[in-house]
């Protein structure tokens, strides 16, 4: 399969002109070459050539991992704290002649990295984000398996983290339920930090969890990701606790409907400009507009987030195969907010929701 | 205190000769203005030019909790998914006057930061990781009562975690009992991803946590960390289940010999490549030399790893205050192996432990 994966991206990269990619830890090196190299404040580096082996610079102690890992032929250049990098990464660019176009990725690359090479070889560097994020997008059978098993994970938390839900408690110690249940469930590690946002905080989109004690009459959001195999899910409800406000309850519902649209929308070659389009209106036509203050979703894949993003800008038809969120919301400073998040795959027959949690309001 | 902060960076970026310092999110820009933005795709800068106002760009939807946060008057940029960041960059840049010697984060600043602001200013970049690293070096009594805490978190955890360990017992369970102890006992998420690393996973010093059953006779390298109020502990101590071969156990004595001899090195003055060498040469006179991959340890602070660093290349004399680990170990491929790491703070007098938790060899 990966061999495979390799053979799409040196196609990719003779259709873009590049001479080669760079790649730093993270998941674009995982998805090519196998490798879970941490990112961390050490240099390493993959290169792949249009043509030619592979070659990873990297620290000695990731290398006998790393070499276990590789899921295609790599050339080796390990680097040790006390003699420093420079040396190796000199050695591997001449044995790579590299030199020309490299792609290179923009939102991972650092000026570590990027001024390490630069003192090395003559390169001209060329954003690679989209070429990777297309090779990445369409999933195929054992991708939606694993997000469908994070989707499993995920619910089995938000279960626990909604039945833990009383006056009292506090959002830290509901964030606790679900990260402990979703690990239960066969969560590798919580996909982000969990987000527990209730009354007031629920207003704010990335509220950081704390020491609140839920109380009567609040909104909470609960928002949260599993990750299995690799591969995450992203969830996000929210329930009342006790009788709640008229208005905020027309909100939970004016976001449902939202949510609904949003869903309904995803048909084959729409774009995420139409998606998110979809989902606005409903809340623009009931008024609250300019209370929606994100885009309605991102891709959703090795990454939580990942391209393709939906936005207005974004007016590219997505491909049968994409996974990705539909997450509309209201936030009403002061008082309190609604988002209502589900992950979806795009087929040809249209969205098919991979989250399956009710969507009907929860009061606890 | 943070304004405190913000005048000894600006006389470090006046002896350094910048003209400003651009700051993207992660430790930095929380212990400057006490921001906590996440870093995401989206695109966030905050500029502190040598004189005159502080200002952020940043993604609207983080504009309400980072005005919340922010422990100095900042002017905010926001921008929106829909129309992008160009415009409120360039005004940004416009109002900064933003050109000549920009300090950055070569380890943290991403190309999708370094391209957006070449194209809207002529700045030289300079790498400012030494001199923040020195502002943050010497920690003060708040900070040091906050790793305190981290490390009586990450202790609790560690003795849930042996107590967990037995034979047919899976890694991935031992590490679920210490972070569900850890953050009972007040961390607010691991610091790092949690290492149990058993049998022959305990050569690996980077082993990935994972489903191999705990064996009679194996060593368990057990690596975790705690954060509390933004400040991280970290620990390794390696145990046995039941008799383990008589070479390991030697090695055990060795380990902990030159974890001893590291922490004695470390008197005023020091250098982390004088502790490094005291704590080396206990096991290359051992005979193990070979097997000891990795710096003697690292900084510790509001990162895991943050300078100074235990190699041989790093001379400079370590300044009182100073916040790292001492983590010799020995490897041996397809057998096993011991780390015994302590986190340490440099005082006028010696290095004081803030970890207390036994070196002797534990048998479960």
């Amino acid at each position: 399969m990966t061999t495979h994966r390799i053979e799409r991206l040196r196609a990719a990269l003779a259709r873009a002109g590049l001479d080669a990619l760079a790649l730093v830890p993270g998941a674009n090196l995982w998805y090519l070459l196998g490798l879970t190299i941490h990112p961390s404040e050490r240099l390493a580096i993959a290169f792949i050539p249009a043509a030619g082996p592979i070659r990873v610079v990297l620290p000695a102690l990731e290398q006998p991992r790393a070499a276990a890992e590789a899921r295609v032929p790599v050339r080796w250049y390990p680097w040790r704290d006390d003699t420093g990098y420079e040396a190796v990464l000199r050695a591997c660019a001449g044995d790579l002649q590299l030199g020309g176009r490299l792609g290179v990725e923009y939102t991972a690359m650092r000026l570590l990295e990027l001024r390490a090479i630069e003192a090395v070889a003559r390169v001209e560097t060329i954003d690679a984000t989209g070429l990777l994020a297309e090779l990445r997008m369409v999933k195929d059978t054992d991708e939606l398996a694993a997000m469908r098993a994070a989707v499993r994970a995920v619910e089995a938390g938000l279960a626990a983290a909604i039945a833990a839900i009383r006056p009292g408690v506090t959002e830290r110690e509901i964030a606790a339920a679900w990260e402990q249940a979703m690990r239960a469930a066969g969560s590798a590690e919580p996909a982000f930090t969990t987000i527990v946002a209730s009354g007031p905080n629920s207003a704010n989109p990335h509220h950081t969890t704390g020491e609140r004690q839920i109380q009567t009459g609040d909104l909470v959001i609960l928002d949260g990701g599993a990750r299995v195999g690799g591969y995450v899910s992203d969830i996000t409800r929210t329930v009342a606790v006790g009788e709640i406000d008229a208005e905020l309850r027309r909100v939970y519902e004016i976001v449902r409907e939202a949510n609904a649209a949003g869903v309904a929308a995803a048909r084959p070659s729409v774009s995420g400009a139409q998606i998110d389009a979809a989902a606005r209106s409903v809340i623009e036509q009931a008024g609250y507009g300019a209370y929606f203050i994100h885009r309605t979703g991102h891709g959703l894949g090795l990454e939580t987030h990942e391209p393709p993003y939906l936005h207005a800008a974004n007016r590219a038809p997505l491909p049968s195969g994409a996974t990705f969120t539909v997450e509309p919301g209201i936030y009403l400073p002061g008082r309190g907010g609604v988002r209502i998040e589900d992950d979806v795959v795009l087929t040809d027959h249209g969205a098919e929701r991979l989250t399956t949690f009710p969507r009907e309001l929860i009061v606890c």
